[in-house]
Protein backbone atom coordinates (compact mmCIF):
# COMPACT_ATOMS: atom_id res chain seq x y z
CA UNK A 1 0.00 0.00 0.00
CA UNK A 2 1.13 3.52 -1.33
CA UNK A 3 1.67 5.88 2.02
CA UNK A 4 1.73 9.72 2.55
CA UNK A 5 4.96 11.20 1.78
CA UNK A 6 3.96 15.29 1.46
CA UNK A 7 1.99 17.59 0.38
CA UNK A 8 2.93 19.42 -2.67
CA UNK A 9 3.06 23.34 -2.05
CA UNK A 10 3.59 26.07 -4.97
CA UNK A 11 5.15 29.02 -3.50
CA UNK A 12 5.87 31.98 -5.56
CA UNK A 13 9.22 33.04 -2.84
CA UNK A 14 10.31 30.49 -0.92
CA UNK A 15 12.15 32.33 1.70
CA UNK A 16 9.12 33.99 2.44
CA UNK A 17 6.58 31.15 2.69
CA UNK A 18 9.32 29.34 4.49
CA UNK A 19 9.46 32.13 7.40
CA UNK A 20 5.61 31.96 7.57
CA UNK A 21 5.06 28.35 7.57
CA UNK A 22 8.14 28.50 10.45
CA UNK A 23 5.71 31.01 12.24
CA UNK A 24 2.98 29.12 11.88
CA UNK A 25 4.98 26.43 14.32
CA UNK A 26 6.37 23.74 11.12
CA UNK A 27 10.13 22.67 10.94
CA UNK A 28 12.28 22.87 8.99
CA UNK A 29 13.36 19.39 7.31
CA UNK A 30 16.83 20.10 6.07
CA UNK A 31 17.29 23.49 3.50
CA UNK A 32 16.36 24.68 0.22
CA UNK A 33 17.73 21.93 -2.77
CA UNK A 34 18.16 23.70 -6.26
CA UNK A 35 16.83 20.96 -8.79
CA UNK A 36 17.79 21.66 -11.73
CA UNK A 37 15.77 19.27 -13.36
CA UNK A 38 13.03 20.82 -13.04
CA UNK A 39 14.00 24.31 -12.59
CA UNK A 40 12.15 24.33 -8.84
CA UNK A 41 13.91 25.39 -5.28
CA UNK A 42 12.66 22.78 -2.73
CA UNK A 43 11.97 22.51 0.43
CA UNK A 44 10.15 20.19 3.04
CA UNK A 45 8.80 21.26 6.16
CA UNK A 46 6.82 19.49 9.07
CA UNK A 47 4.10 19.88 11.79
CA UNK A 48 1.91 17.90 13.47
CA UNK A 49 2.41 14.38 11.39
CA UNK A 50 2.16 16.49 8.25
CA UNK A 51 5.01 17.48 5.67
CA UNK A 52 4.70 19.93 3.03
CA UNK A 53 6.63 20.76 0.45
CA UNK A 54 7.44 23.92 -1.02
CA UNK A 55 8.13 24.36 -4.35
CA UNK A 56 9.28 27.68 -6.04
CA UNK A 57 9.73 27.58 -10.19
CA UNK A 58 13.31 29.88 -10.15
CA UNK A 59 12.82 30.06 -14.33
CA UNK A 60 10.52 30.76 -16.95
CA UNK A 61 10.91 27.68 -18.12
CA UNK A 62 10.86 25.76 -15.06
CA UNK A 63 8.02 22.23 -14.55
CA UNK A 64 5.60 24.59 -13.14
CA UNK A 65 5.93 27.54 -14.00
CA UNK A 66 2.71 27.52 -15.89
CA UNK A 67 0.84 26.02 -13.04
CA UNK A 68 2.17 28.74 -10.24
CA UNK A 69 0.10 31.64 -12.87
CA UNK A 70 -3.14 29.70 -12.08
CA UNK A 71 -2.44 28.36 -9.10
CA UNK A 72 -0.41 30.91 -7.13
CA UNK A 73 0.45 30.23 -3.65
CA UNK A 74 -1.23 26.86 -3.18
CA UNK A 75 -1.05 23.51 -2.33
CA UNK A 76 -1.61 21.58 -5.36
CA UNK A 77 -0.94 17.80 -5.13
CA UNK A 78 -0.48 15.01 -2.62
CA UNK A 79 2.53 12.56 -2.95
CA UNK A 80 2.39 8.67 -2.25
CA UNK A 81 6.01 6.66 -1.27
CA UNK A 82 5.18 3.73 -3.19
CA UNK A 83 5.71 0.28 -1.57
CA UNK A 84 6.73 -1.55 -4.63
CA UNK A 85 7.53 1.43 -7.35
CA UNK A 86 6.64 -0.56 -10.40
CA UNK A 87 3.92 -2.24 -9.29
CA UNK A 88 2.49 0.70 -7.92
CA UNK A 89 2.73 2.70 -11.02
CA UNK A 90 0.97 -0.47 -12.80
CA UNK A 91 -1.75 -0.46 -10.06
CA UNK A 92 -2.42 3.17 -10.71
CA UNK A 93 -2.24 2.96 -14.62
CA UNK A 94 -4.90 -0.15 -14.24
CA UNK A 95 -7.16 2.30 -11.83
CA UNK A 96 -8.08 5.40 -14.02
CA UNK A 97 -4.76 6.90 -13.04
CA UNK A 98 -2.79 8.64 -16.70
CA UNK A 99 0.57 9.18 -16.19
CA UNK A 100 2.59 12.45 -17.62
CA UNK A 101 5.91 11.51 -17.62
CA UNK A 102 8.56 9.53 -17.03
CA UNK A 103 9.90 8.83 -13.87
CA UNK A 104 13.03 11.02 -13.18
CA UNK A 105 15.23 11.52 -10.50
CA UNK A 106 14.37 13.97 -7.43
CA UNK A 107 17.47 15.64 -5.67
CA UNK A 108 15.88 16.86 -3.02
CA UNK A 109 14.42 13.07 -1.92
CA UNK A 110 17.78 11.83 -1.99
CA UNK A 111 17.78 11.08 -6.01
CA UNK A 112 15.09 8.80 -5.41
CA UNK A 113 12.60 8.59 -8.82
CA UNK A 114 9.11 10.45 -9.23
CA UNK A 115 6.53 10.78 -11.91
CA UNK A 116 3.05 12.33 -11.57
CA UNK A 117 -0.35 11.05 -12.55
CA UNK A 118 -3.40 12.88 -13.51
CA UNK A 119 -6.96 11.07 -12.25
CA UNK A 120 -10.18 11.98 -13.48
CA UNK A 121 -11.92 12.58 -9.79
CA UNK A 122 -9.05 13.52 -7.90
CA UNK A 123 -6.32 15.36 -10.09
CA UNK A 124 -2.85 15.65 -9.91
CA UNK A 125 -0.86 13.00 -8.28
CA UNK A 126 3.15 12.30 -7.12
CA UNK A 127 4.38 8.61 -7.07
CA UNK A 128 7.84 8.46 -5.07
CA UNK A 129 10.02 5.50 -5.45
CA UNK A 130 10.39 3.26 -2.13
CA UNK A 131 13.43 3.77 0.23
CA UNK B 1 -0.50 26.89 18.70
CA UNK B 2 -2.44 25.94 16.48
CA UNK B 3 -2.36 22.54 14.90
CA UNK B 4 -3.30 21.67 11.65
CA UNK B 5 -7.15 20.02 11.29
CA UNK B 6 -6.91 19.28 7.75
CA UNK B 7 -6.26 19.76 3.87
CA UNK B 8 -8.88 21.13 1.97
CA UNK B 9 -9.48 19.59 -1.51
CA UNK B 10 -11.93 20.71 -4.07
CA UNK B 11 -13.62 18.15 -6.08
CA UNK B 12 -16.09 18.07 -8.88
CA UNK B 13 -17.79 14.82 -8.07
CA UNK B 14 -17.62 14.06 -4.41
CA UNK B 15 -18.71 10.24 -4.42
CA UNK B 16 -16.14 9.69 -7.12
CA UNK B 17 -13.96 11.53 -5.32
CA UNK B 18 -14.65 9.43 -2.42
CA UNK B 19 -14.34 5.95 -4.23
CA UNK B 20 -10.85 7.28 -5.51
CA UNK B 21 -9.14 8.21 -2.28
CA UNK B 22 -11.00 5.07 -0.33
CA UNK B 23 -8.90 2.99 -3.14
CA UNK B 24 -6.19 4.71 -2.22
CA UNK B 25 -6.31 3.85 1.70
CA UNK B 26 -8.24 6.79 3.18
CA UNK B 27 -11.05 6.01 5.42
CA UNK B 28 -13.90 8.02 5.57
CA UNK B 29 -15.15 10.11 8.73
CA UNK B 30 -18.84 10.12 8.58
CA UNK B 31 -20.43 11.14 5.49
CA UNK B 32 -21.36 14.04 3.23
CA UNK B 33 -22.27 16.70 4.67
CA UNK B 34 -25.03 18.91 2.90
CA UNK B 35 -23.75 22.55 3.74
CA UNK B 36 -26.42 25.14 3.42
CA UNK B 37 -24.80 27.46 4.27
CA UNK B 38 -21.71 27.94 1.44
CA UNK B 39 -23.80 25.36 -0.85
CA UNK B 40 -20.87 22.61 -1.02
CA UNK B 41 -20.89 19.03 0.05
CA UNK B 42 -18.35 17.71 2.45
CA UNK B 43 -16.29 14.48 3.88
CA UNK B 44 -13.52 13.78 5.84
CA UNK B 45 -11.33 10.98 5.06
CA UNK B 46 -8.48 10.06 6.67
CA UNK B 47 -4.64 8.36 5.77
CA UNK B 48 -1.52 7.75 7.19
CA UNK B 49 -2.41 10.82 10.23
CA UNK B 50 -3.28 13.21 7.50
CA UNK B 51 -7.40 14.60 7.25
CA UNK B 52 -8.25 15.40 3.65
CA UNK B 53 -11.77 17.63 3.58
CA UNK B 54 -13.76 16.89 0.40
CA UNK B 55 -15.30 20.29 -0.73
CA UNK B 56 -17.33 20.02 -3.86
CA UNK B 57 -20.04 22.74 -4.86
CA UNK B 58 -23.62 21.85 -5.53
CA UNK B 59 -25.23 24.97 -7.01
CA UNK B 60 -23.80 27.81 -9.33
CA UNK B 61 -23.41 30.59 -6.31
CA UNK B 62 -21.19 28.33 -3.68
CA UNK B 63 -18.59 29.91 -2.19
CA UNK B 64 -16.16 27.72 -4.09
CA UNK B 65 -18.04 27.89 -7.83
CA UNK B 66 -15.65 30.13 -9.06
CA UNK B 67 -12.15 28.41 -7.43
CA UNK B 68 -13.02 25.03 -8.99
CA UNK B 69 -13.40 26.70 -12.21
CA UNK B 70 -9.97 27.66 -11.75
CA UNK B 71 -8.27 24.55 -9.54
CA UNK B 72 -10.34 22.37 -10.86
CA UNK B 73 -10.00 18.72 -8.64
CA UNK B 74 -7.32 20.10 -6.54
CA UNK B 75 -5.93 20.59 -2.05
CA UNK B 76 -6.35 24.30 -2.16
CA UNK B 77 -5.93 25.31 1.40
CA UNK B 78 -4.57 24.10 5.05
CA UNK B 79 -6.88 24.16 8.08
CA UNK B 80 -5.45 24.91 11.38
CA UNK B 81 -7.69 24.34 14.60
CA UNK B 82 -7.38 27.15 17.39
CA UNK B 83 -6.07 26.83 20.38
CA UNK B 84 -7.93 30.41 21.50
CA UNK B 85 -9.93 31.62 18.36
CA UNK B 86 -10.23 35.52 19.06
CA UNK B 87 -6.61 35.20 20.15
CA UNK B 88 -5.63 33.37 17.19
CA UNK B 89 -7.47 35.43 14.72
CA UNK B 90 -5.47 39.01 15.83
CA UNK B 91 -2.25 37.01 16.03
CA UNK B 92 -2.80 36.20 12.27
CA UNK B 93 -3.73 39.24 11.25
CA UNK B 94 -0.75 40.90 13.28
CA UNK B 95 1.04 38.61 11.23
CA UNK B 96 0.12 39.32 7.98
CA UNK B 97 -3.23 37.64 7.36
CA UNK B 98 -6.00 39.34 5.72
CA UNK B 99 -9.22 37.38 6.50
CA UNK B 100 -11.57 37.11 4.01
CA UNK B 101 -15.19 36.44 5.98
CA UNK B 102 -16.81 36.45 8.81
CA UNK B 103 -16.50 33.54 11.21
CA UNK B 104 -19.54 31.16 10.26
CA UNK B 105 -20.60 27.77 11.27
CA UNK B 106 -19.25 24.97 9.73
CA UNK B 107 -21.83 22.18 9.45
CA UNK B 108 -19.64 19.50 8.69
CA UNK B 109 -17.66 20.13 11.75
CA UNK B 110 -20.07 20.07 14.51
CA UNK B 111 -21.41 23.74 14.23
CA UNK B 112 -18.00 25.72 14.93
CA UNK B 113 -17.11 28.34 13.27
CA UNK B 114 -14.56 28.87 10.64
CA UNK B 115 -12.81 31.57 8.93
CA UNK B 116 -10.22 32.14 5.99
CA UNK B 117 -7.28 34.16 5.54
CA UNK B 118 -5.41 35.51 2.86
CA UNK B 119 -1.48 35.43 3.25
CA UNK B 120 0.62 36.96 0.36
CA UNK B 121 3.30 34.39 1.02
CA UNK B 122 1.26 31.01 1.77
CA UNK B 123 -1.82 31.38 0.00
CA UNK B 124 -5.05 31.04 1.84
CA UNK B 125 -5.81 29.30 4.95
CA UNK B 126 -8.80 28.18 7.38
CA UNK B 127 -8.92 28.65 11.12
CA UNK B 128 -11.93 26.45 13.27
CA UNK B 129 -12.75 27.32 16.43
CA UNK B 130 -11.39 24.68 18.93
CA UNK B 131 -13.76 22.44 20.85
Amino acid sequence: MMKIHHIGYLVKKIKKAQDAFEALGYVAEGSVVHDEIRKVDILFLEKDGYRVELVSPYAADSVVAGLIKTYKNSPYHICYEAEDFAADIAWLEGNGYIRMDEPTAAPAIEGRKVTFFMNPALGMIELLEGK
